[in-house]
């Protein structure tokens, strides 16, 4: 099983237009660092892993179950599992590391 | 269930000297934004829980199972359960977003 990660390696996938993430995964977790491009929309959605998130730069609005908040700097969210959310990135877009628990099995 | 949090805001507890985290947890997934001072050391320990590193700023040399890098940039590091594991910050000192799966209760 792979152990270390350079982000910079990793090849992205497009997970909606605009919105790409860089794949590295556990057994328990998986990291998927994600890059919006100005003003990406990730349309409302929901999935029955946890999901836990930090800002690395940027900002974001984010509304989970329908509280919607502005996120930049080092900021830190969680979204239980089958709640629905939604991610619009602000005008200089943003980066932000998501993480799941199990592994989305869709994203290995 | 708290949903956000600013770590400016969240209390630092001391892991070790020189090494204190802050602790934001969900059901199945818990973030320690760890600082390590200068030289800082975590000596090696285990754990059961699985763990999935990012660093976020500084050098940070990582031994897992023996095997020992130096991690910089947005690196990424895995960390099976039970498999011993040590850190020694750089002349810099670091700052890494571990998380661990399952929350470590003794940290909540």
């Amino acid at each position: 099983m792979q152990r270390f990660w350079k982000p910079g390696e990793i090849f992205p996938r497009e997970l909606v237009p605009g919105v790409t993430a860089k794949i590295a995964s556990g057994e328990r977790i998986m990291f998927s660092l994600v890059t919006l491009e100005p003003n990406a929309v990730v349309p409302e959605h929901s999935h029955p892993h946890e999901q836990m998130g930090m800002m690395v730069s940027g900002t974001m609005e984010f509304s989970i179950a329908g509280e919607t908040r502005t996120f930049s700097g080092d900021e830190i969210y969680l979204v239980p599992g089958g709640v629905p959310h939604r991610a619009v990135a602000g005008p200089d877009g943003a980066v932000a590391l998501d993480v799941f628990a199990p592994p989305r099995e869709e994203y290995r």
